[in-house]
């Protein structure tokens, strides 16, 4: 079965020089609170500023610009948080579909998300005029989750110099999660928003270590603000949860200094995406367009079914498990997610593909819809 | 210096067995996301059953009333934060002098802190009265730091008694910051609140690993509560931070499994609280009390200036520095705290306190208060 939002390392396979970094730092006593300014040890903070540099083209200030936390879902809560105030009336815009916690995140706040949506005929790339739509002068900033999940969209950049020139028109903020940022597809050119002209002053990035390098138990991630936003997200982490683990910051830090071991994943998802691709596109009904980032199609079921009901036949006839459309926002109903990250056995992957493909094939001769 | 918050283990002497089942667990490839049920690996959630029963004589039920959280700053922030609904007037309860995030946490979540004053002339116990006076028909929950820091006051069995009649005749929750729980002096009672009569009900207890077994660093904190607050404890923790390192977990398991190391240090801060309180009592107009738990003097210095005045002038004419007592609420002001587990080396710490008690022995001259 696969499971609904695994890591890409679920066996024992982490990288050796990412174990021996970590165990290195626990044999020389990195076992103490990280509360440098940053809250980063040493060789993260300088690992991060380099990776900044030349994955991101953004020049940080680590001291000042910088803060290490446990996790890029802290990240995207505290950096909502910072930009709302509760039971005011706030409102938050969230690109729809969208990643789950992000909705869940204003509403456990006390403020409204408001959606923008995005539609299959656009590639779910952004409409500046859904955006004028959606933002009141309550509205205090957008979430973007850049490439986009579920829909895997990387954003093009005239469609984010639109967003940047929505922002500064109406003076927001935007909180952007980075998390899939290594997970692109033919050789898409991906931009980091804070390297648009004017939005390093608006942006708080998120990025994460769970889907970037694929550690997913070491609990590291780390954000990018300005001086002030980073100033109270420091006494914000201190006070809600503290510093993150010691030791697996070595192991990050080895991490970036070779990430070539992603690379290599990427053919194997690579792989897998146009096999799956290839399966859903036979099915009759169905689309799906091929993946732009991240590992996981997003699948137009609409003429089979709701995604509940079709999320539940899969259980039931493909022993499949994948995550309904309707969990990522309103205009995510009549979708499938299915991810193709979770087994690091390709053979096993391409079989729940296959057991995908015949019972949806199944439900498009029971629903009577026409062969492709 | 000594530093105001240190944990017990700032240089690299975690006991060996802790750190060579962190690195097993490292080899074995318990690196990813640690999502059971109660987010703990087995061996921790098996290990933790039995300290709870063992330490606390608490049945717990693992898959219903625990959950692993990334550190006891984030269990304080979700227990309070499940109690109180945002900027509708809710009220939380707080002894006072008491731990500084928790009057931070409620104000942050846009509720109320109301003091419930302690006194020094009962030991800083809580007297029912004041629970009464401070208690609103808005009042959703008490928070209790036991033993207190900064007052390290345990409490004894007829107080917490009190307060658990007074929870159960105004129906409120209580959220026990228990860090300290196994720093106790003198043979001490420790009374794990949750196992009163009726109580295991009415608690969210609140468990750390940084002061409980000195791993600062692996960020490993863990609660217990009733049903129905873990299932949403699960939902929230999932959304704003995510599980826990996998790894240091087991490191976590392995120091409860032998945690006989806390009482060789134990001895040490036995010897340093003795040492630092004849040094304390002899300073004309200072008054201190031997630590009942925690690692901290709470020391009145009311004769000689206020909070403030006195830890600046510990900074330039001692070259130490303590914490103002109004950090710790409305009621902390006038005194310091001062802690003695900063350092590993009992000489450096010797030496400090030394510092200390010269310049406030030379500040007493200055303001004319009478030796004793």
């Amino acid at each position: 079965m696969l499971v609904g939002a695994d890591p890409f390392f679920p066996d024992p396979c982490i990288p050796d020089h990412i174990i021996e970094a970590t165990k290195k730092a626990l044999d020389g006593g990195h076992t103490h609170y990280a509360l440098d300014n940053s809250y980063a040890v040493p060789p993260l903070k300088e690992t991060l500023v380099k990776k900044l540099k030349v994955f991101n083209h953004l020049d940080v200030d680590p001291e000042n610009e910088l803060i290490v936390v446990p996790s890029s879902a802290f990240g995207l809560y505290a950096g909502i948080r910072i930009c709302v105030r509760p039971n005011m009336g706030d409102e938050v815009l969230n690109i729809d579909p969208g990643f789950a916690e992000n909705f869940n995140d204003v509403v456990q706040i006390g403020a409204t998300s408001v959606s923008v949506p995005v539609y299959p005929e656009d590639g779910f790339q952004i409409r500046r005029e859904e955006l004028e739509k959606a933002v009141t002068p309550n509205t205090r900033c957008l979430v973007l989750t850049h490439p986009n999940n579920p829909t895997s969209t990387v954003y093009k950049r005239e469609v984010l110099e639109d967003v940047a020139a929505f922002l500064e028109d109406h003076d927001l903020m935007v909180v952007v999660d980075q998390s899939f940022e290594r997970n692109i597809y033919d050789n898409r050119e991906y931009i980091t928003f804070a390297t648009l002209k004017g939005m390093k002053e608006r942006t708080i990035s998120v990025f994460g270590t769970s889907k970037d390098l694929g550690l997913t138990g070491f609990r590291v991630a780390y954000m990018v603000a300005p001086k002030q936003i980073i100033d109270i997200l420091k006494i914000a982490t201190f006070n809600y949860v503290g510093p993150t683990n010691t030791f697996a910051q070595y192991g990050v830090a080895a991490g970036y200094q070779d990430p070539s071991y992603v690379d290599e994943w990427m053919k194997v998802f690579n792989y897998r995406r146009q096999y799956g691709y290839n399966l859903l596109k036979q099915i009759p009904g169905v689309k799906c367009q091929l993946p732009e980032g991240g590992y996981f199609f997003w699948v137009d079921i609409r003429a089979l079914g709701t995604s509940t009901e079709v999320r539940d036949f899969l259980i039931k006839d493909a022993n499949v498990g994948v995550s309904p459309g309707n969990w990522f926002g309103s205009h995510g109903e009549g979708y499938l997610r299915i991810m193709f990250s979770t087994m690091r056995d390709t053979a096993k992957y391409e079989e729940a593909m296959q057991r995908i493909h015949q019972s949806l094939m199944k439900l498009a001769e029971l629903k009577g819809v026409a062969g492709k």
